[in-house]
């Protein structure tokens, strides 16, 4: 049983985007059917989209930044209604047995979670994205949005927001640390505003310093340009946590010579290339390099209260279905302030 | 005011070591004038006395390892007395300042501690290492070495011990644990010891199995060689810690490989090239990759006072003081079990 709706579908790597139909299934007992009113533009999509991360499966629907209403549940659903205001993440299950899972950590589920798009549900069944009319979830991956953020704000926190907040509790932000945000996209806008709310010093390092009033405002208190190669001499030993958001190489240990005793770089986004350090820069000072990626079902909603909590949202460009080719070539460009989120009331009817 | 003494010294980076002398200062008011015994031979002290770590002092008189009765003490010594066994480690001064030193973590001095050979004191005097009759230090950088624990197994715990016993204190060892020690050698030895006595589930990952018997005599529970492919794919996200003794370049992916979730793979040897990392090596798994660097003068002391509780020495071999360019091609060939240690008794008398 299956219902077709409208999605913004990529027939593979390299054609366009194009308007079409999927099949999502009706909802089983557990499942929580959603009516996607906005979805965020994340550059994993891209790397996933274009196929820049191996082999992926088409045709896509990509999109795990997830906001909408809630129109159906299914019988045993008991965390949902109708009505509700919902998200969903970059997964939509996991194996639930692990020890990861179990701990409330199905990001690191070691059977492997099931992606919500360019994935494969447990049965062998592809997934579909939010670029797309509706989603079908099991209740339990679904994620409540709190009133005070409006939907439009609310769906890259389902990803850029829980990648950035992960980390920093993990590590520590608060009071007291100096946290440094590298690269302010997508992802590290979120984290200036995260660590900020968390009471950290915030620094941004971002390339130049043409973002410098927005990080700002965002709640940095510092921001400096990492071109300007007196920027790492007047940090040294500085910070407590740095979250690297940016997927490009960089000086690993120009960036580790700005931590102080027992601070932490960590990675958030992947650079394609292997990343060189020298042992070292770590050794002096007891350093870490570290990685985090997402986070729990859990985690991501006691992300969103806080979000709430904060007034924090993201600061987005609503675009049109018929622009996501364009806003792709503008993400990679690193053209966008600071995330693009398709309206998806826009979709055009093609079932 | 200074007294002469015995000692071997290396006159250059390329020429052999010969016998000497070299002045110590007469013991001012916090002084102790130690009677040295043994003083081990590190695997740093060739890096330095060959000048492969940078420019060096010459002549030069390693030795960071080192043990020996008290044999004087300043009027001001409070600490210790005539005929205390004693043992002195890497650096033998700090700023006492800063908020590292403060915090007892002299060995991140932001000004720089005073290295116990191929350095200066803050007045600009060169010093000179153990490979000598007698050494003098300020009380608070001198250790206590408890009964029960030979001088000439202790020497090695100055530097191989605490350079073991400090990560693996920091990042949790204990029961419940998973840890690996990435080589058997001086610190390697001594890693595992350590990390069974904390009550870790130990494994020695070596090149080969030739010192097994030794690794499972030392407290190891699993030994594995490392040029063996399948022992990655085996031990795949099997380990809380693992502590990379060795300073050769290795694969650092397919040691983070092995590490379960939040594991951490700490380098304390240094290898002379860049080591190379994937992103999503740390990511998938929360990882991290970090460095440690000997110990503070109170871990140090918490370090000898467990040895001695728990009945831990280093394992040496004794050796003359003609014997030192011979051990040091051995130390180089991995041919030591598992430490060399000096009799400075058999030091000639030139003085």
């Amino acid at each position: 049983m299956t219902t077709t709706i409208n999605a913004i579908k990529k027939p593979n790597a390299e054609a366009p985007f194009e308007f079409g139909t999927i099949e999502r299934r009706d909802p089983l007992e557990h499942d929580v059917v959603i009516d996607i009113k906005f979805a965020g533009i994340c550059h994993s999509d891209i790397h996933q989209a274009r196929e820049e991360w191996g082999k992926a499966i088409f045709p896509m629907v990509p999109g795990h930044e997830i906001a909408g209403i809630v129109t159906e549940v299914g019988s045993g659903v008991t965390k949902y209604q109708v009505g509700d205001r919902v998200g969903v993440g970059c997964f939509v299950d996991s194996c639930r047995e692990c020890e990861n899972c179990k701990a409330g950590e199905e990001q690191f589920c070691t059977k492997g979670n099931v992606a919500t798009y360019n994935g494969r549900q447990y049965s062998g069944e592809e997934t579909y994205g939010g670029y797309s009319d509706t989603v079908v979830v099991d209740e339990n991956y679904v994620l409540g949005i709190p009133e005070g953020i409006d939907l439009d704000i609310a769906a890259p926190l389902l990803c850029a927001g829980i990648t950035t907040y992960s980390p920093l509790k993990h590590w520590g932000a608060g009071p007291g640390k100096k946290v440094a945000i590298v690269g302010m996209g997508g992802l590290g806008h979120m984290g200036v505003k995260i660590a900020a709310a968390l009471g950290a010093e915030v620094t941004v390092l971002s390339q130049s310093l043409s973002k410098e009033e927005d990080g700002k405002a965002f709640g940095a208190h510092h921001y400096y340009a990492t071109k300007d190669a007196e920027t790492f001499t007047k940090l040294r030993g500085e910070f407590d946590l740095i979250i690297n958001t940016v997927s490009a190489d960089i000086d690993v240990d120009a960036y580790l010579s700005t931590l102080a005793l027992n601070g932490s770089l960590v990675f958030v986004g992947a650079p394609e290339k292997p990343q060189s350090f020298r042992a070292f820069s770590l050794i002096g000072g007891r350093r870490s390099l570290a990685g985090s990626n997402i986070g729990g079902i859990r985690e991501t909603q006691e992300m969103l209260d806080f979000c709430a909590e904060h007034g924090i949202g993201a600061t987005v460009e609503v675009i049109s279905a018929d622009q996501v080719d364009e806003a792709y070539d503008r993400v990679v460009k690193s053209d966008v302030r600071y995330r693009f989120v398709i309206d998806t009331a826009t979709i055009p009817a093609s079932a």
